[in-house]
């Protein structure tokens, strides 16, 4: 079987590490004998946008509809507004393809740093399920009375039932096949339409599911207790702004941005989900192969699971475990001196070895 | 000069800490003796809410405006719903006083507790100003379909000119009296109507601060940054719910909940201010003489900064932290033993020392 990936590799570090993240899968699929992939390059980024005025052509996410999977490395640059690059392809790409599942992993492999004092390794280990198609970032809103005295502008969250039902869902199903804890964030005390209804859906679901114990935090006391006790937390359940906080947090706690992944999933696969490090572009590294490309090999990891590979998903994570604890082939944010491509190249000769 | 006090204790340990709080302010008021405190109590609460159905009386904001300031320990209890204590309660006194300033410090005193490995404590001293009055937290919204699979429930965050500048000039006024860096926290590149206006008002004011050195950050960064390099953080500016998720996030490295007050200011004194501990009810340990009444004694010293005492309000400081330094009369959640009153008392005996 041939899998059809569609590359995006964008702005700043992400053509270096997705190199990287390329020919990890390549060896994979070498090695398993029984798939193979082929990698379809499409330059939409920064500069595509500054030459074309767009971030990616006005067919492209038709473009992009027929492969199995989007690899995404990063985009983001000074030149443009970051409304631009983000909205008109990242965002669009998760909501245009209904990939309302946002699946980060938040555990601290052996060897990896952590800025907390007195956690244990094995403390912090979770996954956040994200909503990742509407809510917060549904994109719509009003200005009015643009730069008068009384300008008002109105961001409207939208989350709807379907929405709210399918991730919450997703996540208690997550649980229970896991036997883990299943924590809900949300903010009901203030955001008294979006987080009461979302609050109320997790309730109703969770009927379905009395095998799966639960718990409820605001967001303000989950961010507090990612800090002071990340070891009660398994799987989380949150919207998609709470998400993208928590999990830079969750980054923060566990490694770094450097070692930070996200899978946004169809789950259904009726349209291609899309893997990628959830680092920015840092234009400050770019081009100089200082950077780490271990949150790709982690995305590419995410990619062989849905897939249906889950064992070369291991295997991925338990070698970015070993490059960690020998701590001799890693870039400088984890305190080595190798490039973006040794580490890519050490990835590929730890897979040959076994 | 007398200074009329409103108390409104609430729920839980609400009432333990601020009789503490009312404790210390007296003796502050006793030693310098050209003023004095007159405290009115206010039952209002969930206790009062489950008597009456309402969290306060319908005048209850045209009894409170009177006073000069609002002494608040906290509100919430398991057996009314969160939204309802909340909203009819806390942020509607925000609201209704136009308390725009959110003020909440993040400073590691000497000898607070700090969960973070590698970080001086001279490394975490930050102001967040936080925008307190409207933006996400306007309430508005919609809720259609109910209950049926259509159902969609509409956040409305509002942002208005007036409330963005007002917040904004007061973090530049502040970061210009202090020679402080501002920061300013927002999410432009996926909230695209609220937060690129955001950041569009936080330049144009900042036009008239040429002398004040500024940065910008993405929220999900800044929570990155709070754990991994909180040194970089001086004055920050951020928008109401922002500011709530970051100013928990920052109690929790800087000793904890039992530390962490914010004042809820009306800068232009039209209204009474408001000052509490930024902990909320705790009903598990209420009653039990166990919770920390420091952050209370932090938020009145907030007063007495707000009311024209700042030799005051730097005393209770310093009185704080020599508590945490000596470690002799702390509760047991600094990993002490001391009851809530016997802190309260040993801060009276160090006020009388001096
Ligand atoms: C780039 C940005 C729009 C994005 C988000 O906010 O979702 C990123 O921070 C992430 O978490 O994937
Ligand atoms: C109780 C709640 C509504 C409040 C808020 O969200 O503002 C609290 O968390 C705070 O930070 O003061």
């Amino acid at each position: 079987h041939t899998y059809n990936i569609a590359v995006i590799a964008g702005d700043g570090i992400g053509p270096e590490v997705l190199a990287e993240g390329v020919k990890v899968l390549k060896e994979v699929a070498a090695l398993d004998g029984t798939f193979q992939f082929s990698f379809t390059h499409f330059p939409w980024s920064s500069a595509y946008y500054l030459k074309t005025g767009k971030m990616m052509p006005d067919d492209g996410i038709d473009q992009l509809r027929p492969f199995d999977a989007i690899f995404l490395g990063a985009v983001g640059s000074p030149d443009v507004p970051n409304s631009v690059t983000s909205r008109d392809l990242l965002i669009r790409i998760r909501h245009d393809f209904d990939q309302y599942i946002n699946l980060r992993p938040v555990k601290l492999l052996k060897g990896a740093p952590c800025p907390l004092a007195d956690v244990k390794r094995e403390d912090i280990d979770m996954t956040f399920v994200r909503e990742n198609s509407e809510g917060e970032y549904a994109g719509s809103g009003a200005w009015l009375y643009k730069d008068q005295p009384n300008e008002v502008v109105i961001q409207n969250g939208v989350f709807s039932r379907k929405g709210c039902e399918r991730v919450i869902r997703y996540a208690y199903e997550l649980a229970r096949k896991e036997h883990k804890t299943l924590t809900n964030i949300s903010k009901g005390n203030a955001l008294n339409y979006s987080m009461v209804f979302w609050d109320q859906i997790f309730a109703e679901v969770g009927k379905e599911y009395p095998d799966v114990k639960t718990y409820s935090l605001l967001v303000d006391a989950a961010s507090m207790f990612m800090v002071k006790n990340p070891k009660r937390f398994q799987i989380i359940v949150t919207s998609n702004l709470f998400g993208d906080i928590l999990t830079d947090l969750g980054a923060a706690i566990a490694g770094g941005m450097g070692l930070a992944a996200g899978a946004n999933l169809n789950p259904e696969k009726k349209f291609p989900s899309m893997f990628e490090p959830i680092h920015g572009s840092a234009p400050d590294i770019a081009g100089q192969g200082k950077a780490n490309p271990l949150a790709t090999v982690w995305s590419a990891s995410q990619m062989l699971d849905f897939l249906g590979y889950p064992q070369w998903g291991k295997k991925l994570i338990a070698i970015i475990e070993d490059l960690l604890v020998e701590k001799k082939v890693l870039t400088p944010d984890l305190g080595g001196t190798a490039t973006t491509s040794q580490v890519g190249d050490e990835v590929v000769r730890k897979l040959e070895e076994t």
